[in-house]
């Protein structure tokens, strides 16, 4: 394969973004021999250079000015990890609309904003990757995007926040209450001192959104989605799950029916013969039903640095492979 | 997407191929709505036209006169399912050099003759896929492919053999024998009359070599692997390994070593917290391990008409988007 110099900024250099940054720095060879691709860090966004050291590429690649970063001309693919809804959406169309594909783990952003983002990738002719917002590392998209080729998706289940799946487990494996647990997973980093988009199912309801929308074919905004969070499971709910042999899980659901589909996030038993109920601790799975191929299960660390980061360069490298081939989209 | 006629030669008329072969007539438009393709089959190699009959395409559409068809000037892509070692290897090896694009589901074949075959798809321009050929409908090569992009592959392990994993996991829930067992599974069809090529690995063996080929980026021949069968496995080592809380499965391993790697198919304590204790009957589950992604685990049926059908179709669809890029290679 001829080398190719791909330019790539990333807007946010916290946990994930600063390990897309380190990697593209300091791993530079190892993916150059993995991809055939030349991958060059042009610039990093954040509020201010010491992102840059805590990310080990340095206080001089850090930029303050999104916008500018987005539009120098080095940069051909935008990496956004800078996570809610705005300035994040409005970042990405800029970006795709200017021709730049975008690689993005932002499911609150893609899930509400997708339709705009698509439109703006139209324009430019670039694509919209984001296998990482869904099942962290976890081949998800690009699985469905496979399967989707030749059948028909009956219906899509998922354990796709790893807090809630923390807080659940952990509350079945020791008969404790919801309180503590949460503290605990709080402690341990697992849980934000802010709980709510976790907890309250907002997190999986976004990336059921992102899901669903590809599986229907159609823009589904979280807001269609029924949505039940964990913040009412009692120790004596899980209890209760195990006396009648399973346990609860928060599933993300979609069912196709004649008529569209039903949408929903909430807790659910599991009986202990189903592999959902052996989902542990910060760990996903999504189970995806074919007409042809039946079901399919993918499992593995749904976040964390190392796992999300794989799956931003693969997208990377994808994107400037396929060019706009590569993109997501809604039907063909 | 522009329309475009995609011409499909069917090698063997059994189960797998008539199931494709039917889905090439009798399916035409939902696939075209899924794919943006024209898929139309030129014709089905068989021994004799009632073939043809049994997979409800019509008897002239077959053909006794295998090389014959591959030649044809209409066919773009050839499904080789016939199964074996030879003809179906010197087959492909003609097809990819002629410039056709080869779907194949036989892991026999490629995992015996895989450099003649990319040297025949150097030569002819032409894509070899076998998603089909590992894991029956399971998105598993597209997924390895997609977490080598950007991981080194530690280690992988697989249950890949559903007629060993059937008798196993029914030797298990019943406390049976192994003989007994095997005679039931031949009853329903889920073993063959001479189950040698399940029940001693072998089948398993050529799957792992595949896999191994692909994460190692080199040929590595099936008999490079060391390989124990299931025969050897009494009621009674199925009930110790209980006593010892867990079950026994056939394993099919590669680890990654300092000076190369070790790759084996036998009989493997799997203790009841591992997921792969509860791959139950002819399921199929694999386990990709990557450096930056952690383990990575794929589930679904791994064998039967429909499931393996739609991996073949999508191969189809898939090749003829993207050519020989989206051929296996090993390396770049």
């Amino acid at each position: 394969m001829a080398e190719q110099r791909i330019g790539v900024a990333v807007l946010g250099l916290g946990n994930i973004g600063g390990a897309v940054a380190r990697a593209l720095v300091h791993d530079a060879s190892a993916l150059e021999r993995q991809s055939g691709l030349t991958l060059e860090l042009v610039g990093g966004f954040a509020r201010g250079p010491e992102y840059g050291e805590r990310a080990g590429i340095g206080r001089e690649r850090v930029s303050s000015d999104a916008e500018a970063l987005i539009d120098d001309p080095q940069v051909d693919v935008v990496v956004e990890v800078l996570g809610g809804e705005q300035p994040a959406a409005a970042l990405i169309s800029r970006a795709l609309a200017a021709g730049k594909h975008v690689v993005t783990a932002n499911k609150e952003a893609v899930s509400k904003h997708l339709p705009a983002m698509l439109a703006a990738a139209r324009d430019g002719n670039s694509a919209l990757m984001c296998e990482a917002s869904v099942g962290g590392g976890i081949p998800l998209l690009v699985s469905l995007r496979q399967i989707m080729a030749t059948n028909r998706i009956e219906r899509l289940r998922g354990i796709v926040n790893g807090t809630t799946n923390f807080i659940l487990s952990k509350m079945d494996a020791e008969g404790a209450d919801y309180a503590p647990t949460l503290a605990e997973a709080q402690a341990l980093g697992y849980a934000e001192p802010d709980p709510t988009a976790d907890v309250e199912g907002f997190d999986a309801s976004y990336k059921l959104a992102i899901l669903a929308s590809l599986a229907l074919g159609r823009h589904v905004h979280p807001q269609e989605i029924s949505r039940t969070g964990i913040s009412g499971v009692t120790a004596l709910d899980i209890a209760d799950a195990r006396a009648r042999g399973g346990t609860i899980r928060l599933i993300a659901g979609m069912q196709r029916t004649d008529d569209g589909a039903t949408l929903s996030v909430a807790p659910t038993f599991i009986p202990n013969d189903d592999l959902f109920s052996r989902v542990m601790s910060n760990f996903n799975a999504i189970e995806i039903v074919g007409d042809r191929v039946g079901p399919v299960l993918l499992h593995g660390q749904g976040a964390g640095p190392s796992p999300t980061s794989s799956a931003i360069l693969s997208d990377i490298i994808e994107a400037a492979r396929a060019g706009s081939a590569a993109s997501l989209r809604l039907g063909e």
